[in-house]
């Protein structure tokens, strides 16, 4: 019987490259977005457009509204920061960028939709290398939630399936990623990563994600094929 | 400086006595209800009298689209079971009316906006005697979930603060409940409890909810003040 997945798909680079290899590994994946006041819906866009490319055998949108509680770059009227060049990226402190308990709640809806499809695996492209600075990207943080979810749900507790949190990315740098991403068939021209893209889409190149981005391409010595990283819509 | 706290609060009567309590050990409260695809707004209602009464700094209604995922009879249209005598309830199994990962999701929005008001206390009505069919409302999980929201969020990291999950019913009885929130001045009549209400917003009195309820009160030997559980809207 083919097992069923999980996978949280924001439509960038990470989580693209995480449901390819769901699906790489055997899964029958579900892609799992959330509408959570971002700033703009290029990024749903782009989850849906990768969803549909690379397999997944459903693809929910879910609506929850972080803005009720401010707190984030991400999800209120604070300015992201930008960066002249990739140098002066900071991964050692927790940017202003990040939302307060984001996987946590992230991960608690792949929880809900993992029980009542009877899935006992949720795929997440946290990274402990490039987002050094937000504590819920640590294997500490994941291990901690996976014995929670073990006791959370009725297949937990009564022994039949023992959930598991999947990190394929936790440990690589962002050129080993899209190296990975490329031999599994990703077409990183499907996704879109910019923190604060202009209001017809394209790319700002000057965020923390777009310059994690962009250096790594620069890495392994490759154009980003998305238009939007170029500048353009 | 006065402490805040988060606290869960559906407007049932659980919850609603969590609220005096916090607001009693002298809690600046912040009380959090959701609109997660129930099939009646009277909760919601109810939840908002009680955060006035109790005197909550502040009341948010969240939304959550639980409905996406299906499978329970609280969000989707499988039917509540109803019972002829309290003796019918079966506290031992896991119910029909349990949502997966609810508390789980519940939780972790009370966890965003505890970090964004700088608050480490929440609060939730958990209970471990009426409802120990449902795994998320045991200690063990309570103290996983503690444990990995300390992993989670900025504060917990850098020590500045290490989030506490109050359950102060999580041993007592429904009467023991009810006698503990009359002492602190509850108004049982402004709360709703009933999983299945009339469309006129009268309660069933027949769902586990209304007969735990209608049972507590019997052991007190009290009338129900709450005019819905008279059966009238």
């Amino acid at each position: 019987m083919v097992q069923k997945a999980v996978v949280l798909l924001s439509g960038g680079l990470d989580s693209s490259t995480v449901l390819a290899i769901a699906r790489h590994e055997g899964y029958e994946t579900y892609a799992l977005s959330f509408r959570y006041g971002q700033r703009h819906s290029v990024e749903l866009e782009a989850a849906e457009r990768v969803a549909k490319a690379l397999g997944a055998s459903g693809h929910v949108v879910a609506d929850i509204d972080l803005r009720v509680f401010g707190g984030s770059a991400l999800t209120a009227d604070i300015d992201v920061p930008h960066h002249d060049r990739a140098e002066d990226l900071d991964v050692g402190e927790i940017p202003i960028t990040y939302v307060p308990a984001r996987n946590t709640i992230f991960l608690s809806f792949a929880l809900a939709w993992a029980e009542t499809l009877g899935a006992s695996d949720v795929f997440i492209g946290v990274n402990a290398l490039d987002y050094s600075g937000y504590p819920d990207c640590r294997p500490e943080y994941i291990e901690a939630y996976e014995r929670m979810a073990n006791l959370a749900t009725k297949a937990g507790v009564e022994g039949r399936q023992q959930l598991k949190i999947h990190t394929p990315l936790i440990e690589l740098t962002k050129a080993q990623t899209i190296s990975r991403g490329l031999e599994l068939g990703v077409d990183y021209g499907l996704t879109h990563s910019c923190y604060d893209p202009r209001p017809d889409g394209a790319g700002c190149r000057t965020c923390d994600s777009c310059l994690l981005r962009i250096r790594g391409f620069a890495e392994i010595g490759m154009a980003d094929p998305a238009p939007y990283a170029a500048g353009v819509a």
